[in-house]
C-alpha cells in the first residue's frame, strides 16, 4: 500500500480509504489510485485486503522447495516450533523451485492474508523477489533473493565448504571432486566457491579437477559420481548436498570402488553408514528458529532496519574423510 | 451450514441468508439459528463464511503428525503433486500429535475457507473428529479417526507386520521383539495386531517375549533396544516405524551386538546401512494420491457414499532380516 500511495500521489491513509471501499473520495484520487494499483500488478492483493480489513489471520506461510528433502522439513519443523510459541499457525508450501509456482503461491498466500512469510525462493529467482514488493512482511530464508537487500537467514555455506575440503586436502588428497546439485542455487554456488578457493589457495588447480555439477536428484548424482569413479582419477568426493551425498554413496557400493567423502548437510543416518559419514552439518534448527523470530520481530514492530544473518556450520568428522 | 438448519428447524436457505447478514428474517428464526450455530460450536466458522460466500480458495489443507518425519513429508510430497495438477495449493501444516493443536488446525483451515482437508487424525483422537463434524469437506489419510465411517485411505499395516515376521519366523528365528511407539497410535496398533497373530499360528506365546512400546522418539528407540539386547534374550527386532528402525540399529552399532531385524517404513538409506536394512514399504506415493483424488472427487460431486481404501504393503528384503 505504501507503493501505491507513493505511486499514486496520494497519503496511505488515502489508499486504506479506497481499498476498504470508502466512497467519499476524490474521483480523481480513486482514479490514480486504480491506475497505480494496476501498474504495481497489486490489484488481486488488495480485493483479498478488502475482504476482511483490520483482520489478522495469525498464520505465518512458509514456502520451500521441496516437501520431501528432508533438509527442508527439517528447517520447516524448526520454523514451526518457533511459530507456535508465539500463537501462530505455520503452513508450508513447496514452490518445487518453479518460479511461475512460486510466484502463485506467495500471490495466493497473500491473498488468504497470512501476517507474514517465510520464503526460500526457487533457483535462480527474479528480480521482483524481494521483500518489498510482498504485501506481506518476509523474512528470506536458506537463500536470499537474487536482488538482495532483504532481510535474510543464512548458514556459512562458503565456510563450511571451506573446512570440508581443508580437511580432505590435510589427509593428503589431491584430486577432490565436487558433485553437487545446479550451480544456479544460492547454497551451491556459495559451496562451489568455497571449494575453489581452499583448492586454490594448496596450489591445486580446480579447473583440472574432475567435477559434476547439475544432479539434481539422487539418482542424477549417483550417474554422475559412477562416471567420475570409472573415468577419471578421482580421489575423494565433496559432495554439495544431502542428495549428492546419498548418489555418491550409491555410486561407490555399486562400483565397490571407495574414496573419502566429505557431504555437506548432516542426514538421519550419516552416523549409520559404513564407519559413518563425515558431513558440514547446517544448523538447521537454529536457522529456522532464527527466520521465525526475525519474522515475527518485523510485524510487529515498526522499523524497517534490514538484518541479515549468516549462522556457522559444524563440521562433524565421523572417519569417511580418509576411508 | 446443513446441520445448523436441521436443528433450527428452518430451511437451509435461510441459514444462508442469516449468515450472509441479511435483516429481512424473522427476528425468533434468527434466534434459533443463533442457538443451533452456538450449540453445534459453528460460530467462529460461519463468521468466516460470511466474509466471503461463495468464494473458494483453491486452497487445500494437510494436516500430518510431524512436519521432520520423512514419512508424512513423502506423504505430503505425493499429495501435492495431485493437488496441483488439479489447480489447488496444498498448505501443510503439524499437529504434533495434539489434541488441542490438532483442534485448532482444522478451526483455523476451515475459517481460511480450504476448500478440502487431508488429515491424519492426533494419536489417540477424540470422537468429535469425524468428517461429517467438519464445515469442509475431509479425507483421512495413515490413521481413521476414532469414531470410524469417514472417508479414509489406509495402508495394510496388519498384513505388512505378518509378512515381516513370516520372514523373521522362516529364519528360524523365535525370540522376536516388537520395538515401537505407542499402542495408542492406530498404525502401531495394528502392526502390533499383525506381530501377535503371526508369533501365535506359529506357536511362540506373545506374551513371553521381550518387547518395548512407547518409544516416540529414535533415542528412546534406542534406550529400549539397549536395554533388550543386554537384558534379554532377543534374537531378532520387528521395529514398527522408521524412527524405531534407525533406535534399534543405533542401539546394535554401540553395543555391538548385531540381531537380525525387518523395520515398517522405507527410508532415504535403508540400502546402504550394512549391506541393506529390510523393510515393510508403504505404499507412500499411491496414498498421498488416492487421499488427495478422494478429496477432489468429493468436493465436486454431490454424492456422499463413504470410502475406505487400503493399499497394501511391500516387504522389501535386503539381507538384514538374516545377519
Amino acid at each position: 500500500m505504501n507503493h501505491v500511495a507513493e505511486r499514486a500521489g496520494v497519503s496511505l491513509k488515502t489508499v486504506s480509504r479506497y481499498v476498504n471501499g470508502e466512497t467519499n473520495i476524490a474521483p480523481e484520487l480513486g482514479e490514480r489510485i486504480a491506475a497505480a494499483i494496476a501498474e504495481l500488478g497489486y490489484r488481486r492483493n488488495l480485493a483479498a485486503a478488502s475482504i476482511r480489513p483490520g483482520q489478522a489471520s495469525r498464520l505465518i506461510g512458509l514456502i520451500i522447495s521441496d516437501l520431501a528433502n528432508p533438509y527442508y522439513s527439517a528447517l520447516a519443523a524448526a520454523a514451526e516450533q518457533e511459530v507456535m510459541a508465539q500463537g501462530y499457525v505455520l503452513v508450508v508450501s513447496s514452490s518445487t523451485d518453479d518460479i511461475a509456482r512460486y510466484d502463485h503461491l506467495v500471490s495466493r498466500l497473500v491473498e488468504q492474508r497470512v501476517d507474514g512469510l517465510i520464503i526460500v525462493p526457487p533457483r535462480g529467482g527474479h528480480d521482483r523477489i524481494d521483500s518489498d514488493s510482498l504485501l506481506s512482511p518476509a523474512v528470506f530464508l536458506d537463500r536470499p533473493p537474487l536482488s538482495g537487500g532483504a532481510d535474510c537467514v543464512l548458514a556459512d555455506n562458503r565456510g563450511g565448504a571451506r573446512s570440508a575440503i581443508e580437511a580432505l586436502l590435510n589427509g593428503g588428497l589431491r584430486q577432490v571432486a565436487f558433485l553437487s546439485d545446479s550451480l544456479e542455487v544460492f547454497t551451491i554456488r556459495e559451496r562451489w566457491l568455497g571449494y575453489l578457493e581452499t583448492m586454490a589457495c594448496h596450489g591445486v588447480d580446480p579447473v583440472s579437477l574432475p567435477n559434476w555439477t547439475g544432479a539434481h536428484s539422487r539418482e542424477e548424482a549417483k550417474a554422475g559420481a559412477i562416471r567420475l569413479l570409472q573415468e577419471t582419477e578421482v580421489e575423494a568426493f565433496f559432495t554439495a548436498n544431502n542428495r549428492a551425498t546419498l548418489g555418491a554413496l550409491e555410486a561407490m557400493q555399486e562400483t565397490g570402488i571407495q574414496r573419502p567423502i566429505i557431504g555437506f548437510d548432516d542426514f538421519e543416518s550419516a552416523s549409520l553408514i559404513g564407519g559413518g559419514i563425515s558431513v558440514v552439518r547446517q544448523p538447521v534448527e537454529e536457522m529456522g528458529r532464527a527466520a521465525a523470530q526475525m519474522l515475527l520481530a518485523k510485524m510487529t514492530r515498526e522499523t524497517s532496519q534490514q538484518q541479515q544473518v549468516v549462522l556457522p556450520t559444524e563440521l562433524v568428522l565421523r572417519g569417511s574423510e580418509a576411508r
